[in-house]
């Protein structure tokens, strides 16, 4: 059945981060639709990002492309080239190796609700751009930008 | 600019198919929004698809991952294991080489919008499940499947 039944996806709420970097999406929650579905090119996720939350640290990959695409609410995507509101109806797209960290903040009284999309690479290492911390997506693990575990 | 400016993305109507397996396609409205914004792993299409209208022939990918997100509107999806109704927030995932070949059409009173997106191989192989037809993703060609030229 190609159809994904999203009330049986998995809801895994907050991020992996270090302590000291994860009350920023504590209360984000993320449902895999890509792997419910047993894709392995690539990932979809259906995101739903209460009032105060980011979406992630601000980041950029060094080999995977990524895709959002705001379904409900409003967004503030921070880049390097400043502040863009996000309205439903809108996207973006970040392309691997740009260099150009991103996130998005909810600054609205509202839920927002999104899709993201990213490939899925081997090689990929995720830069944040703010604080001293990068990740090899090969292992999850999170890193000082130095190499050593936090 | 990560945000894509969708009033000028470039939209373009009907298919490549065989004059004799486009009419059911005619209407069909695409934009490409991952190209829009330099992606290259995977596209994202924003499409637009009026009543009566399928959203491609019935067909699968040997080496390409594929996932639809309803938008609005509403759509029948047609696999090998018959029919599902697709409502908006409703969504289907297509791993490749399942040998399982999806369509949707709108037989619905209103314009359907949705999402597709698909990985990129220059492996992929296009087989049409209904008809005699065929193609390489390599070089968009529409062939029998014995590898003659339409």
């Amino acid at each position: 059945m190609p159809k994904i039944d999203l009330a049986n996806v998995p809801e895994r709420k907050g991020s992996g981060y270090p302590a000291e970097f994860a009350a920023a999406c504590a209360e984000r929650v993320r449902q895999r639709l890509g792997d419910a579905g047993g894709l392995t090119d690539f990932g979809v996720n259906l995101m739903r990002l209460p009032p105060g939350n980011w979406s992630s640290q601000r980041h950029w990959h060094s080999h995977e492309d990524e895709f959002v695409y705001l379904l409900a609410g409003e967004l503030v995507l921070v880049e390097d080239g400043g502040e863009t509101v996000l309205r439903a109806g809108d996207c973006a797209a970040f392309a691997k190796n740009s260099g150009n960290g991103h996130h998005m903040i909810n600054r609205s009284q509202a839920t927002a609700i999104y899709l993201e999309v990213g490939s899925r690479s081997p090689d990929d290492v995720i830069t944040c751009s703010d604080i001293d911390m990068m990740s090899p997506s090969s292992d999850g693990r999170f890193l000082h930008k130095d190499g050593t575990s936090y």
